[in-house]
């Protein structure tokens, strides 16, 4: 506490306020990079911590706790002298006045911004199925998956009524990138491998796992040679996959595709991006999926001081193409900008070279020794694709406590098939699974005795 | 699940049915104890994990995840082939036709019932004051309290009005048994070390820990030299003692003791109890705090094929008073019990001895190094009993991945005084927090502009 008097002494009051909205992988890689910067750095974030989404599926899945893929974001920004954290809701941005407004707050005043405030699920104008899905962007929403799942065993288990069995045990994935992929191949697992060995009364053939796709492949960001794999390997774990096919109705216990109806209480909607409403509050031009058109050097056209990076900023690479919605462009985006401001505020190199994206591969994960990577133009698949998205992933953790801690839960899940986070506990709890339970009249445990 | 079919084979119908309500440690240790035994054992929960209850103040200050300390009854019970696990709220029993009612299922019929259901916190006749406060019994009650703790510093970081400064950073744990003590302890080390160096504008002298105890000494329990000692160490760590002090008011700001009334969002209750309401369901005699007033062998009087263990259950020990609400006593009936029925079952050795209660000691823990301990009459304090109550508490954790995991977790934070469970997550957040964030008008950060 004695750093903040001397902190407030030795900082003038006349050094540049630098605000960064979001702490994902864009909004921390920014602020690492202006870690000595001299300027007042804050970092504003409705949530209190920096979450790891590529491991998202696993805490929805319960492989991992969400202690071990979330830190402080405060723990994180520990040692940055010049750099405040406030978790706060923004709720909108006035470029003339360069001031931010907040929900529970005074405003904020900044002379740069970096806005990295990421993207949402888009359901292509079918806002109602809303209501109806579970999504997984944060560490709620992976929760109230894990409670879905479990739930669904634990009503299942009880009941031999086999509608309300098929509509309990129906797991539909609708969305085939990576985080659909990966989400199908978890439950599977979990489902052939934990559940299986814990529950009595539920059979195999009664879980059915449903992965769809309105394109005519999986992982389209893949080669297609991959896409097959990782289709066959799905398959081999039970997951029935379903190519141009798109969800035309979701109600309260049934997804329609056409004609077709399959009762599910679990839909998953892994599908379709749409950025946050910071091109909104700026009324500056926006994509298709509402992301900020930026020019090469991230900023926002007509505001040279304010900067968009990652899922919600639109950027043409060289190909012409936008680049893709992945956590490594909004990390190299944070570093980037970062980097500039640092250059600008301290005059050592005004003029920055314009961004350019290195893309280091991609990889997703089907289950136990299956995975796909694409890494230097080099495409892999199998056990080797496996332990290199293990090791990627282990490393790109934060902190070296969450590598310890998710090296220990895979270690233990590797040796043991078991899932050591099986919680239903929140008031997802409360209000789910009352809705799992009813009408499960004829239970089995009864019939037994 | 071939398993099933042929336990379903196995078993003939005409087997005895235990039913055992509550998995904690009175009906965890009733199931193991049944294990072999030639009955259909049903445990059942209304939720879906065994919960470590000694160390859920750690999880409150964010010192370990509920994962840790939570595991899956199922995956507990995975091997014990004559035993189903049933997660469901029972609202009733009916003795005459030896069945259990449920709130979302059919009914459950018994032979023999074990009622393992626990108690609750007692609000001495004031139950209005529930709304107010913060109780620690469930997982859901430790990530209030977490998000109560993280959530006020959260918002006392962002204002310098020093009323709101003082409704957010005074902290009041209302009884000063083992888990008050322990509560207000490691609420004190969380802010002298965590967020001491995580947070840049509050002030050590700014946060306000009080510990209030209606008798003349903390831990009652305990010899009253370690109540004194356990005194000096949380003086030490700059918490507020207040004995014989009861609270007379709680409302949603504001907790007051006769005339001297206390500004505070965060009242933890961690005092009396009360029994589950069993005694009703059955309709028979209780003690003062609503449990069950069993016989020598814990059945419950007039009904000889249902017992009751563990805190539900008040038991005259052979100095004429009851056993208190400890694990250790839940522990030792469950076991009793369990092998008191598989010997009627089996006709092993029909007339079982009475149940007598060893008493290995207590043990509480102030913060790091500092613990009371007494074992087999000895009395210990300081580092010796703080090694013990952590190897102690490690060897009780039910399952070794827990184990391992609380290992982790409690080295990493002894070698660097970070807390790794830091996250802001569930309801909770959405609803306490904005009142945390009510009126903080003149904020800090801006003023440093």
């Amino acid at each position: 506490m004695a750093d903040v008097t001397s902190r407030q002494a030795s900082v003038p009051p006349s050094l540049p306020r630098i605000v960064i909205i979001g702490c994902g992988f864009g909004g921390l890689a920014a602020a690492h990079a202006l870690k000595d910067t001299p300027a007042l750095v804050t970092v504003v974030d409705k949530t209190n911590h920096h979450l790891f989404q590529p491991l998202l599926y696993q805490v929805a899945t319960a492989a991992l706790a969400p202690t071990d893929i979330a830190t402080a974001t405060r723990a994180l920004l520990r040692n940055h002298r010049n750099t405040d954290v406030l978790m706060a809701e923004v709720t909108g941005i006035d470029p003339e006045l360069e001031r931010i407004t907040f929900a529970h707050r005074r405003s904020l005043e900044y002379d740069y911004l970096i806005i990295a405030t990421g993207a949402a699920y888009s359901f292509f104008g079918n806002d109602r199925f809303e209501q109806y899905v579970k999504v997984l962007k944060t560490v709620d929403d992976a929760s109230a998956i894990r409670t879905h799942v479990l739930g669904s065993f634990e009503a299942a288990e009880q009941t031999m009524d086999p509608e309300i069995l098929r509509r309990l045990l129906t797991f539909v994935i609708v969305g085939s990138g990576p985080t659909g992929v990966e989400l199908a191949g978890a439950i599977a697992e979990l489902t052939r491998t934990t559940l299986a060995c814990d529950f009595r009364w539920i059979r195999p053939q009664d879980v059915h796992i449903i992965l769809c796709e309105s394109g005519d492949r999986l992982l389209a960001g893949f080669d297609p040679e991959l896409s097959d794999y990782a289709g066959k390997a799905l398959a081999d774990l039970g997951v029935e996959i379903k190519l141009k096919t798109r969800v035309s109705d979701i109600d309260a216990a049934t997804v329609s595709f056409g004609e077709e109806r399959i009762p599910s209480l679990n839909v998953f909607w892994c599908a379709g991006t749409k950025a946050s409403p910071a091109a909104q509050w700026l009324a500056v031009p926006a994509a298709r999926n509402g992301a900020i058109q930026v020019l090469e050097d991230c900023s926002v056209p007509g505001h040279p001081n304010i900067f968009a990076i990652g899922d919600v900023a639109s950027y043409q690479s060289t190909n012409g193409k936008p680049l893709p919605g992945l956590a490594a462009v909004a990390k190299q985006h944070g570093r980037y900008v970062g980097r500039l401001l640092d250059a600008r505020i301290t005059s050592s190199d005004p003029v920055a070279r314009s961004f350019r994206y290195r893309d280091y591969g991609s990889l997703a994960v089907i289950g136990r020794s299956r995975a796909v990577a694409e890494i230097f133009g080099h495409k892999l698949k199998g056990r080797l694709a496996w332990v290199i998205w293990s090791l990627v992933h282990l490393m790109l953790l934060v902190d070296l406590r969450s590598r310890l801690s998710v090296y220990l839960n895979w270690t233990w899940s590797w040796l043991t098939y078991g899932r050591g986070a099986r919680l239903l506990t929140g008031t997802e709890v409360k209000q789910a699974v009352p809705r799992f339970f009813a009408g499960i009249g004829s239970d089995r445990n009864r019939s037994r005795a």
